[in-house]
């Protein structure tokens, strides 16, 4: 689209439709919706893996159903996170159509499901890990990824991961979220040959300084084949997931 | 290969070659190779990407020597990260086949160089980052992919990197390597849809500590797709990039 | 004023109207006005660019009524930071002319504005960043200067910053607000010749760790020509942006 | 410059001699010099206030040379900082022209200097903070801008400091540098209305953690009008002195 | 059992009553139970030294119900920590059996007490530190040891701890918890030569910042024979000194 | 007291009054009355220069009634730190002796005021500061020193300082209370050489970390005769100014 | 000793062999050795399980030959950890006696080698983790315990480490010594009901911070029955699993 | 001396010798000596305890003999701290009346002793302490007091400690120097009523972090009375107890 505009505003300058001065000023914008408080960027698709996210924190229910209502005059599946129940009730009274998963605290809408790229394993260490993990999981179902849960094989209890090597290698990519050491994502990454994409969660006693441990932990990985994103950022795990999944597309 | 040495056992059992009790004390033994010092692990190509890397940092040179040869019984290309000049020439005494890239201080052996799998771009945001760098890109040409060097195109002088998106999108890969605030990451993950690993460099003024302050930034980063690896860890970002090109393969 | 009392002293002295033990206990002192819980500094307003500025966070409501009035006496422009709407409507109670803006958190009175001395391009990353950025805004205007918002032109999006190129190099002075990574701060920095007055702020996920990482960014700022300010503190930005303009003024 | 290439291409297309695809490969390229280990940006001093400097820290001798004789191509004053003496009399092999001040360890030519746009204190509270000042300092001249040195002022002394009140309010611009508490900067910035730009530096006992102690003290300056630039950094303070002298400059 | 099941599963396989990929699939796998949620891990026992202790912060009261119902099938003694008040009210409408100390914060059912393989001395520095210690010391009684609680003895009267000299000696394992800067640990550590196990207590001013100054004085105890746990985590003692008394059964 | 205990002690071994081996299980043990929860140590006016302080925080109501009833029983005067008013309001129906000051946060008894053994100035910063100031004055009143209160005196506004220097000279200890950058301890230190107790307060923006960066800034102070004790500890800094004033005392 | 000393105090008191004020002066003293720089500590042995070991960092080689000579007077077996081979050869000429573990970095007596009370696995992550575990081991010899040397089974290659899981139940206490994110502690630490000693090391890349990523980890275990030391403290776990090996002596 | 100075230009300005307006110039104005590099502060002696004292660290031996010099030509005494042996010998050539003191590292001159003002008990955790004991006992020597040195007494074996509390209640004044856990000053807190000045010393493995767990500690005493100075800052000690020797002195 952009390229196209880009050609036209050329061929406008070419057939003197458009001035030489007039062309300068557009040729370093491209397009985007003013809301005033926030600038839309329809666009992000092309350059992204999926249509702008809302990140619902710190937005009044207000902005978030302008900001939801734009996009979806321009997209079929949206997706906003962070999302607590007060602010998803306020948000259904102005869109009925938005779904929610309280686990994930996400709210959505997905008119037009999009098949499935690949699937991605998505683990936790224990139960507390649970909703990053569901962020993740329904960020990439949204996205057109298959979530394969797997929760709970932390490895205090070694079996209970063994057990599942099997469909943890049957996923293209693999997401852990662990809180406490995160010793999880290294195990995991010695496992497998698939890109293992580790989540510091905030669950801990003290000297977890809110994830700061997993954090470190999971950038000191042992095991090869690891990233990492930010502390309880199960959208952003789904993200770069998503993107692996797309990279054989051109 | 262990899962026929496992099926073989479990037949030697069937047909009472082996005792019950001995086969127990085998069955969570998988095969490795006892050096002393270290334990050489054959099977990683299957469970990883490539085969071992040796670390040769805190090793002696006859330790490396040792450890390469073993290596190089059994595999083409072999890799060992992290070796000073004068390690390369105490190696080379021992294994005149050795190679050295003095810029990327890595020692390897490429008998058969691996067809590349696909094209990742490396790039820095300053002339300083270049050593890491070049462990990442000569890394990622020893496991069998294409390496596309985009050096010192950092945001202070943004027309430099917007002259390269395209390379850049040519890639199925992005590896941006950046110290001191780091931003580099976040804005070429804003500018591409292909994941972006960063890896944090110590380069930088005093209140960089030593990479802290571009590994905080890469984690934070506002565009979606980017995972992150430890500081100056350019092999770590070279095996993750092999995974990903490795992730449509069975 | 305080020269000139000075040369009042030592003309006292020199006439015998003041003895020289007494104009040794004077000399040291500068006036300024005791409250109490507080002293006033009336005349801040000769050594800084503004009549002093009460923050209001953790003053009761009597105190800083007590507070402004005695600023409204000597000054037409009156600014308190950091207000809640509960501190304001106490406040408005017992000064009725008080106004308040609820995004920048400021009770303020504006009898006469003043000139605006030149102009401050006042940016935003994202939309969680324009609480700050109002803060710096409205004192901006207070303070004699005109504020041009430029919101929500983070680099996840670069193109919606490239936009505003030429807005931003017709200000004197450029404020950033960013959280995350803060990454804005050295992109912004790169495009302009400007100062660039960058505003950590603490938005962000966990190892944002409150503006930390956003923080040591902008003081790594691979651009040159910035200067950062305290997490979150829109006021500090203002003042330094106000001392710049101020700079060709005797 | 850039200007004038882009409405040439513009021209080029109206009158057909440039196709319309070629002008897109080339419309979001500005031009910079390939040197292969790093991309000379002959631009910046249109976007910023002095052409590039150079960062001589991890560049060999020979990288710095081709660097600086590039830059003296299109340059009268070229700066290279961080040069420690071993690398200064390898460069002036090469370079013959090149001068060195090893207090401010910066190597420079200076052919024409710039007249003075303006006059800015160098103040440092003590003796220890003087290599980082007069970093600040010879960059400052070599920019074009009066460079008047105040040091060893520190607060443990007050009267040092007030004696020197007059000069500072006579400079338009103020640098602090200070390591150990960095209280100075909050003191100045309490005593003039000039904007101060706060350097801390690495001096200090064990608590100072190599300048963290007077950079956060800086940062939480109770004073207004002052922002922070890196530890150490003194041609950062000299670079952002240079963008507020030139505010008013169009 | 462990091992009885695999002879078993073996034996099977011999006998031709399991085929061999049938084998292949059990034989990584040991028994757990799905519960949907979370994995229940009966076999811990077995390779710890007590079943699968429920951490109740972050459950919902029907998660906890549902583990705790579980673990009562299969074990007489069972133990939830970080339990509130209000999750214990909900928790005994559902398990009516289950008991509650509310200093501890621990809900537990204790069918038949295990006798007391040893005795470990519970220390506190101050009062605030007993919740911590009371969590270790009722952890400790329902493991199978006596606790012998010696509390409010820290280092400011000295002569308080060096009463209990004798006490502490007759103990096998000694647990200290305190906050502030810690020191009791390293005090006891001094004159005792029985483990001592130090639990830094998230009590404390300003700078004890939630427990890392215990922590680090702990751990840098110049005392020898002082193994440290998480903050806070007086389970995470009483499982340690579990292990330690139970070091001598097979 | 315990002096002659022991002396006692041995007098009775000396006469046989007592066996040896009772001698041996009494001589390491010194006086304390045991309440259970606590131990109230009635020698520590002894080594101590004020009878124990009930630190109120984390102990409920009745704790903090029977601790004051105990101490009240030996003493004639009682503080207690840290007390809310909802502390204060139950503790008074309990103990109608008790007074209160809500700046101080201080619960306290007072029958016979004790001769002021020397004067104190306490300084604050700012207004914020206060109750902090609050708690080393009331302290100080109590425990037999004359506090001089010096407040809203920080460096922004230097003169209101030097106003006071005269005042500042004529105590024997000074106590500084500051937040944001501390920068008052050390400009006070270059100016008296009284001992000052340097106080780092809580207060501040983001980049403050609560108190972290006055601390560090007062610890690195520049001027000589700088003690500091934890964030936020006014009475701590009471207790080391005692013990100052009781320097010649015997 | 001490107690038949105390005992003939007394009894010297009882016949009046000792006045009573003398005898004060005596009894609060615990006899050791003034050398003048160190106070020797005869009687630790009595209070830890072994004489003070010498650490030999610091301290010039005249000083630990003082010192290694009077305890070698007292002991059969000496101590001195941290000992370059320097220090060593140094030494070795004033005590031929002297032996010397490079790997270790310790120098010890050994005339009558203690019997093993017990035997403790030494388990390290990788082959640059071993130097810790060695000082760990041989101390271990030293002080009358067999060590099970199980090097380089870290978590990347799981089976290298399910290997070895008898014989790390055969042991009575087990040490993990890892660096990098440490995984390898919780994993062991699931495995065994054992207690588990953890090193943590300062190997590692960037984001290790020398050893501070694996110390979170460790504290941060999910399995229990996990205690930590200090970086790099071979010596303090081996004094550590001493204790626990003389648990049930008395 | 500036009392009577300032005395004298009022009378100047009285009698009309001196001009108002030059007058005004003088006041704000206190004598020192413009060495270049340096501002010598002859008055330190009478704002501080001490004439000011040369800190050696980064400054060359020339000017280290200028400064000391200076001040030898109005002061008797006169100190350097922080002077390596090579300074020493160069600066001797130039001052041959210099002596040293290797292990304090401080270079002094002493030609009238100061008569002793008091006792300071210098006491030390372990030998590797006593360097920083030795600055701080040898400048309280210079500036008239008298040091008790109690070295080696750390808490891992008390009894050293418990021999030597007569002697340090005899001091008036307590410095306590350590390092690992620091727990030596809360010890020695708790056993006197004499005001304790902390030094924290950088001695400890890893996790003592270069003296922060010992500095930690020390804010955080639970003994009452303590004060803390910066790490391994002996001097910093001695004159803060040098200030409290002189409280009673007008």
């Amino acid at each position: 689209m952009n390229e196209e505009r880009l050609q036209r505003i050329l061929e406008q300058v070419k057939s003197g439709l458009l001035g030489i001065e007039d062309a300068c000023q557009i040729l370093r914008v491209l397009p985007y919706e003013e809301l005033g408080f926030a600038k839309l960027d329809h666009q992000r698709a092309l350059r992204d893996n999926f249509p702008e996210v809302i990140y619902c924190e710190g937005k009044t229910p207000e902005q978030i159903i302008t900001l939801l209502r734009q996009l979806a005059l321009h997209n079929d599946n949206v997706i906003g996170t962070r999302a607590s129940v007060e602010v998803y009730e306020q948000v259904a009274q102005g869109l009925p159509e938005i779904q929610y998963s309280p686990l994930a605290r996400i709210i959505y809408m997905q008119r037009s499901p999009l098949p499935a790229r690949g699937r991605v394993a998505v683990i936790t260490a224990g139960t507390a890990d649970v909703p990053v993990a569901e962020e993740a999981a329904l960020c990439l179902e949204l996205m057109g990824a298959e979530a394969q849960r797997i929760y709970d094989v932390g490895v205090a209890g070694l079996h209970r991961l063994l057990d599942h090597i099997d469909q943890i290698n049957q996923a293209q990519v693999v997401i852990v979220a662990a809180g406490m050491e995160g010793a999880l994502a290294s195990v995991v990454g010695g496992l497998t040959k698939r890109p293992v994409i580790a989540v510091p969660t905030s669950v801990g006693y003290g000297a977890s300084f809110q994830g700061l441990a997993a954090l470190l932990a999971m950038l000191n990985s042992c095991a090869s084949g690891v990233g990492v994103v930010n502390i309880d950022n199960g959208y952003g795990a789904a993200a770069l997931a998503a993107a692996i999944l797309n990279t054989h597309k051109k």
